[in-house]
């Protein structure tokens, strides 16, 4: 049968909305030898893993953990366990993940109210308030950073809207963690999830999330099994918890990379990594707009992590992608949905945001834009 | 805020029911730094992957990938997408896997069907067929090798019993594939489903699974939606096919590894690896019966990766393990449900599966036994 040489790609630079490139920290902590998932050993590295992700997502929810699956497992995580058939939830869609969470949620049987905005605008606490005095409903979803179009939803008030209407606020943070700030208990969010391959720069594989006191408790109170085996938090719960009771197996290796990764965070300090991140994306702003290109998202609204660039007419918008990543090694990513061919999507994340990789990024646009 | 020493934990010898020990080079396979999960060099990678698949599950199944979650999202893709609510199912219980099959039936709102034998017992075609006369269903599922008990159950018949009645036939083979033949096409199976961290020796994170041409029609024409959207294999089989439809981002680095320890798997060849466990574990079973200890599984039907022992009276069953952890950084494990506390678990699976490791523990097992 066919045979396969040694793994040999080449070291890409990773300018897309993710996977965001690696410290060779998190790569060694990765290739670790295992322990079993139930060695006191790892069990301590799990208790770790989780005061690290509550520093990161600012919180003190107990149930703050990473779930064994990407950031799509533990979007869906959140949603079958905090929703039961009929009820009723109020989903913003203003991008293509806005409209994943449709997708799953109906999936749930759950009754979904979509809230649309057009691709690249955000949302406004009045505006979630005026759909809420319409129709009440158990659970509110935002997207606080779309990586479909680079937009960021301010949180400021948006809880106590929601509150005030008696739903709870479930939050995707995937392309926000790590980067900018996601102040879970400050904001009062009831559940939030987010990937690891994003700006914390660990590998893509799990799907970090953490659930407040209402989500727990609704979660708690459910009348009905969750449909979802793998992504049942009761059982999660006390996988994590103290029982340790057996559930599945963690991926071992990833969690030993997201215990590295996390620690780099640390160590580097959140405002610290907030403010590299912002000063890098600013100088890629920079850049782009000398080259004459459009971002599509208002400054005021965009996100430091990820910025989408408008393909000039008469651009080969695929073309220059295969370019930069044949000749330069560099990948960035092309629009989804409403986007697709239209957009370009730029990710500076984690290890990722780096003024060397900027300053790369605009010198081959530059070359091959003006010819 | 609390800080965390680097990563510094004991190289375990593990012989317990998974993970099993990693040959250095997945694990540096798995740190290689990474790609873009749409880069054409993932993609190809991607199609090697599936090709090595289909070498180990002995099978020609287009749909064979590895599920991005551990072996028990790949059982519950199984489950999710080949059932539709009412639609009735057979289940073998004979040991924990079995129980859970159950439940995730249950959850999908199928008609389960129990058909329970004693821990440790195995299944033959004539009580399948039986059971079949009985109640007709759409799906027979069967633990291949029960991780919980050491049992394997003999295919041989199986699918003709039930194709004969007009189901279909689910196996997991999570404690199998890699260690011992698991004939797809041949004993033809119409969906199966395993784990990467036991006999083939990658870290646990991936789900590798297959589906037949029966199996995957009754996919198509199902009338209802997956009620799961991650483990939806019709967007999953999008993303791993020719169309590369965006639907999750894949553990890039796992499947670097996994790709590197199907490798191996190929390099030694499936019958001088079935042979390996086999003669490795007739080492071990020779050991533990020359310390007196009695083997849960009559030897025609025992496991060569997984060996049932019953623990002696008088002997602290979690005692002995934590002495073997602590002493000789040996794992292996205790009995689940029905054998909690009455049987340890040994397992000899892909590179844990040597002569050195079983010299070691039955060493150890002789050491402390005869204090």
């Amino acid at each position: 049968m066919q045979q396969f040489s040694d793994l040999n790609t080449p070291e890409r630079i990773l300018l897309g909305p993710g996977p965001s490139m690696v410290s060779p920290r998190v790569l060694r902590a990765m290739a670790h030898p295992l322990l079993g998932h139930l060695d006191p050993q790892f069990i301590g590295l799990m208790k770790e893993v989780q005061v690290l992700l509550r520093y990161v997502f600012q919180t003190e929810n107990e149930i703050t953990l990473p779930i064994s699956g990407t950031g799509s497992a533990s979007m869906e995580a959140t949603v079958a366990n905090l929703l039961e058939p009929g009820d009723g939830i109020l989903i913003g869609v203003n991008g293509y993940f806005g409209m994943r969470l449709c997708d799953m949620a109906g999936r749930y049987e759950a009754e979904v109210h979509r809230l649309d905005k057009p691709w690249g605008e955000v949302f406004y606490p009045e505006e979630i308030e005026a759909a809420l005095q319409k129709k009440a409903v158990k659970v509110v979803a935002l997207v606080h950073a779309e990586t479909s179009t680079g937009a960021l939803t301010p949180m400021d008030g948006m809880a106590e809207v929601v509150h005030r209407h008696g739903a709870m606020l479930l939050i995707d943070c995937v392309t926000s963690l790590g980067g900018m700030p996601v102040k879970i208990d400050e904001w009062d969010i009831d559940i939030a999830y987010s990937g690891t391959q994003k700006c914390i720069s660990c590998p893509p594989g799990l799907g970090p999330l953490t659930v407040g006191s209402r989500a727990r408790q609704a979660i708690q109170q459910r009348k009905t099994n969750v449909a979802n085996w793998y992504l049942d938090l009761s059982m999660i719960e006390k996988y994590w918890g103290d029982e340790r009771t057996y559930h599945h197996t963690a991926p071992i290796s990833m969690n030993f990379a997201l215990r590295e990764a996390l620690r780099i965070v640390q160590e580097e300090g959140l405002e610290a990594r907030f403010a590299r991140h912002k000063a890098n994306s600013a100088m890629l702003w920079q850049g782009l707009e000398d080259l004459g290109l459009q971002l599509i998202v208002p400054s005021e609204h965009r996100l430091p992590s990820l910025t989408t660039v408008t393909v000039p007419d008469g651009v080969d918008e695929a073309g220059i992608r295969q370019r930069l990543l044949q000749e330069y090694n560099i990948e960035i990513a092309g629009g989804l949905g409403a986007f697709k061919g239209k957009a370009w999507r730029i990710g500076l994340m984690g290890y990722s945001s780096r003024p060397e990789n900027v300053l790369l990024l605009i010198s081959a646009l530059e070359k091959m834009l003006n010819k």
